[in-house]
């Protein structure tokens, strides 16, 4: 079975039709917008003399990869699964980190592969992944970078900071085809903490997790000079902190309801929405074609973005209930919704239309959409 | 760009490989208890003496929407979108419902050339509609046929019933190249009623609006011989009712956590499982590679099938955490989750594993994954 092979479902619009011609529902890009999020954080990185990896979990393109490495600041970007990188690189991206374990015998080979072709790194958080990944790099005969993940307070994957991070770090440096390549520190759990002096309680304690182990690793002999982590809610102390030598900020090209939640993260603006058309209408609401396969409802429903005077109620797997008081809405028209988590959202669809001037400029297929693997 | 070509994402195993070395996250199908649903559903509508329809919203694959057709005693099948239908058209599905209005000049005259090429019927709940598939089905050359769609208790789409429902009807009768095929009344906010003489109390009240709305349609000269709807959750009801003539279940192939906790619901098993692997273990707690990408949330958590003695967590974009607090998990176990709700997580894979005594025996593309529009 071919692993790359064209896309599958046809795209919603042609390049050079009016916006209101795009098929529902879409994932439509405002490029102005967009745009400026790309400059905005670009500006930020160069500003702090921090190196800009955005996670590319988020938008799983490979365009907007390279846009953002070309255009964006980014040195390169990050995928979580090997078969996202692999889709990415085949489409020309090449330097991605797995900030990610990446476990399983089909899954560890395909990533010593991909040691051969593109800048890989990938993160280790135990003696057994460390294990497995030396073996595949012996047997293809490349050396793998890999990372020590450390736990800095999400209680998701990482090895303890402090001595188990060090002991991490001499087992991989002690590995055949293996390099250690430095820290992997992302507190996932403190992106979404609304308010921002809670946040940054919560960061001071994660950061000097962080520079301990960092310290402590080369007070052990190794060299540790990479140090990255932080995502759209927290990139701003990271980047700030002297800790963090890199940031993997994703959602801030789009931005979505959560995140528009999220105090001080920099003046990113909502440049992505699900485009949906109303499909039937009663007294005091309207039903339209996208529900739970067109938006993620896993932080919340959707908020409308246009038009005014409208909100979202429930979605179920076709429809979205909007709440509509003043009969705004007929049978044909258009609704923009505000996701609310925007990387589960991409996930759902197989393109992104670009529209500028309200005429469609460009279609980018979802390139790592349902890599899974 | 052409609408239909080969799969873009590998398959996670092939045929004849141990279940074990299938790669995860993946949905793989317990193919023993997926026949014997199959043959339980068909059992119960021969029984009934109704047609069977099965929504194939739930599993979007040709594969299973043909062997329902040929096996599982179906007349046809109902989709929600034109893309869907056309898809398990082209794949050789004769006989197609869509259950649901259908807007926007491009799939409407994607639903009209569909018509030409199998039996078709689509639903209106609104003149604007019948209007629009009247003059498509012209165009096209085609009799389109179409349903009322009531709501009977929902309050989603749906006209009302009684003599709202009765106008529509002599409507599309009335609409050149339209034929009135029906009714369809669908009360989706039933299906979940954990409850089962709660549930009853609800139906009835459905029943008689469903009734009386089809006898109001023939009082009007119309004949209306079609009653259709029903779900996993309420097809016992309906279908033993005298009012229904086609029932369309979807979930009942496969089941989810949600459906399992409804009472009564004619003993349909768990027969798929999203497959995860553990990557990351810490004291009380395994991270496996499952995460809100590969299995939907909007019904809850998954419930976690196999090892006994772990429970679900938080889900995050690619990482489930397993609360484990006697250590049972190691990195590189595998773990069987019961997705929350089925439809949506279905949507999110592309492809089906079915295994059966250990060994993977079938590999089904999820033939409609994707299609939105």
């Amino acid at each position: 079975m071919p692993d790359i092979l064209p896309h599958v479902v046809a795209a919603p619009a042609r390049i050079g039709d009016p916006a209101a011609m795009v098929d529902t529902p879409a994932l439509v890009i405002d490029l102005d917008v967009f745009d400026a999020n790309i400059a905005r954080m670009k500006a930020y990185a160069a500003q702090m003399g921090v190196a800009l990896r955005p996670h590319a979990k988020t938008h799983k393109s490979a365009d907007i990869a390279l846009l953002q490495m070309q255009q964006g600041g980014a040195v390169g970007v990050c995928c979580q699964k090997v078969s996202e990188a692999v889709a990415l690189a085949d489409a020309g991206v090449t330097d991605i980190l797995i900030a990610n374990e990446v476990v399983g015998p089909a899954k560890v080979a395909a990533l010593a592969a991909l040691a051969g072709r593109i800048k890989l790194a990938v993160c280790a958080d135990h003696p057994v992944q460390v294990a497995a990944y030396s073996a595949a790099a012996v047997q293809a005969g490349v050396t793998l970078d890999v990372l020590v993940e450390i736990d800095c307070g999400s209680h998701r994957c990482g090895v303890q900071p402090g001595q188990p991070a060090v002991d991490l770090a001499l087992a991989i440096d002690a590995a055949p085809n293996l390099h250690f390549a430095g820290l992997q520190s992302y507190f996932g759990r403190a992106q979404h903490i609304y308010d921002a002096a809670e946040r940054r309680a919560a960061l001071e304690v994660s950061l000097k997790l962080t520079a301990d182990t960092r310290d402590a690793i080369r007070a052990a002999g190794l060299t540790c000079d990479r140090v990255t982590g932080a995502g759209t809610g927290t990139y701003g102390v990271e980047g700030a902190s002297g800790v963090y030598t890199e940031i993997q900020p994703g959602s801030y090209v789009f931005m979505d309801a959560d995140y528009n939640r999220v105090a001080e993260t920099g003046g990113f603006a909502q440049s992505l929405h699900v485009v949906a058309t109303v499909l039937s209408t009663s007294p005091g609401q309207a039903v339209c074609d996208a529900g739970l396969k067109a938006s993620a409802t896993d932080c919340g429903p959707p908020q409308i973005a246009w038009p005014k005077g409208v909100t979202c109620g429930t979605l179920s797997d076709e429809h979205g209930n909007v709440v509509d008081p003043d009969a705004i809405l007929q049978i044909g028209d258009r609704v923009g919704l505000i996701p609310g988590h925007i990387d589960p959202t991409c996930n759902l669809h197989d393109w992104y239309v670009g529209v500028r001037g309200g005429v469609v400029e460009t279609l980018w297929p979802v390139t790592a959409r349902g890599r899974l693997f």
